[in-house]
């Protein structure tokens, strides 16, 4: 039995998103910038597949453009917002995904200040905390809408408000949470959106931009995307992209199935729940005081199941998020993620738990 | 019938190549940046995607950085080279694709200063004044080493002599001539990448960095492709990359076609070719005095043929690479590209010589 519970890094394309791109990569394989009738057709795929993806946010198609990914998307909403004030002061937080963290620390070197806030025990930020940040130099607040290792989810609403309030420009890492949880672009100016967390084609990705935000296009070119992202459009991912969006309706297994695995594994003597009760759909992170989690998804791992112990995108480093929830250097290394898909069931958990509880107590 | 004419804009992905991306997409469709077993898996199948693409040019497999396609590639050189000496003075030509031209005029915003090299009536560059316009300033010297309007190369060892003589990094967009043309990386700095010209996924490209060149990155992150490019890799189109440039071995029977075509079509009285004789084996640009070219496409068009009037990328503009070479805007007005790939054969090509025959002389 093979067991994979890493989807916050990355999904299983599904076998209909394969299929409704495999159309425009041998049959209308055109160019959507191309004139002639081939191109145009590519071209009104294109625009189509650019209202699913702003539909599910309330926004309006010209308002989505696409990248390659949501690093991308990241670095684009926040160089693009830097290089357009060109000077000013940023607010993140310290549990930010890497694309934030590395682009914010290029961002001090080129000049621009920043602040990262603080997280409570659950890895929310504090709403006064942030409007005590803000000063008249602000230009962007950037904060992650669920976390990546722990699943908390930040109230975007409020913070909004307060962007509002202070005319600050708002952006949302919403790699993790696009489709699981429900985002209006009402009162957000830009949102990173991702493919490949849903079961959709790698190597694509957007960036939400609200009419009339301005920033300054990172990749110069023949003009394509509004003129902010250049390159031949990757037709075929975005078509994928499109139809990973369609078909991600339900999280009401995945919900059930997370409570009952942490349920389960809470019955573990010492184990300990890392992050929020209530949190993203897919997302488990606890501590095992029993065996550090390098040595348990190995063992877990010679059992054909794959786990993580945080990002894997920062996977050599200690996880800056359990520190930032005040998480002891001996709990992070003993800390280990399980994130679930819809293609895990019952059995799938069950043995996992099973194969846990075998390990940490042999 | 219908026969695709427009493979200098993008290509039909072949069937082995799909084949080869599926089981990343399906069946291990792990992050290669995860540490267990399946991610490890996954790293593995980069590193061999790598290596085939490295040898190709007689790179090492870590010279080779991935991107989501030229323009980023392009863009990558550039900004990166700009960004890392932070001034200085750059030399390219006026016969560039849109990806160098447009950051290229970023760069001048920024305080770089820019030299456009002037192309002969065949489109190559003067070595003399290539060597005339370095400065002490210069940093980098870029030149497209196929042009992708009129398919003329550039003689990239004399100007790698040149660049090395000055000690001035050398850049060449090969979007165009990748497995086309023979290229050695051994003199050359840095070289752009196409997976989609060559029947390979959209969305994925390389930038070859030779070995001691520093450049900034331009999308940071998770550190992934060597610190230089982060984000999540997009494994199934590396391996459809790298499956492309296995499979792409011959050029002849394009060639072949390409004389054949071009020595049929000079018959129609008043046509002239735009470019030199002996160029890039897929490119053809005729200039058909009789007819405007946006109306010989869309008539074409109609019969099913698919060509175009030059870059995809740049479509909405009259062509600065025919200017370039002295033709007048209304022989530009009337220059139309045809460009092959190995999916085109003889019945197509004397169909469209035979459409396009009876369509100058109704």
């Amino acid at each position: 039995m093979e067991i994979y519970l890493d989807n916050a890094s990355t999904t299983k394309v599904k076998d209909e998103v394969i299929k409704s791109m495999q159309v425009y990569q041998t049959d209308n394989y055109s160019n959507p910038s191309s004139i002639h009738s081939q191109g145009e057709k590519a071209k009104q795929a294109l625009e189509k597949a650019r209202k699913i993806i702003a539909d599910k946010m309330n926004a309006r198609p010209n308002e989505i453009i696409f990248t390659s990914g949501t690093t991308e998307s990241n670095n684009l909403a926040l160089r693009g917002i830097a290089n357009y004030y060109k000077k000013g002061h940023i607010i993140t937080t310290k549990i930010e995904h890497a694309s934030i963290l590395e682009t914010c620390k290029e961002l001090e070197k080129q000049g621009f200040k920043i602040s990262y806030l603080d997280v409570d025990q659950e890895g929310y930020i504090g709403l006064k905390d942030l409007e005590n940040n803000i000063t008249k130099e602000t230009i962007l607040i950037s904060v992650i809408h669920a976390n990546n290792e722990i699943g908390t989810i930040q109230d975007l609403n409020k913070i909004s408000e307060i962007a509002s309030k202070h005319k600050i420009k708002f952006h949302t890492d919403a790699a993790q949470s696009f489709c699981k949880l429900a985002i209006d672009s009402k009162n957000i100016d830009l949102i990173s959106l991702n493919s490949h967390k849903i079961h959709g084609p790698k190597g694509i990705g957007a960036l939400y931009i609200k009419t009339g935000t301005k920033l300054s296009p990172q990749i110069t070119g023949g003009g394509q995307e509004s003129n902010i992202r250049s390159g031949t459009e990757n037709l075929p991912g975005i078509i994928g992209f499109a139809k990973a969006v369609e078909l991600f309706t339900d999280i009401d297994q995945i919900q059930k199935f997370q409570i009952y695995f942490i349920d389960e594994l809470l019955t573990i003597p010492g184990t300990k729940l890392n992050g929020p009760i209530t949190r993203l759909c897919n997302n488990i992170n606890l501590q095992f005081p029993k065996l550090e989690s390098d040595s348990l998804l190995l063992k877990l791992d010679k059992q054909g199941i794959y786990t993580s112990t945080g990002s894997a995108c920062s996977s050599k480093k200690p996880s800056h998020v359990l520190k930032a929830i005040g998480l002891t250097d001996k709990q992070i290394k003993h800390s280990l993620r399980l994130s679930l898909s819809v293609f895990n069931n019952k059995e799938q958990i069950d043995y996992t738990i099973k194969k846990i509880k075998e390990i940490l107590s042999s």
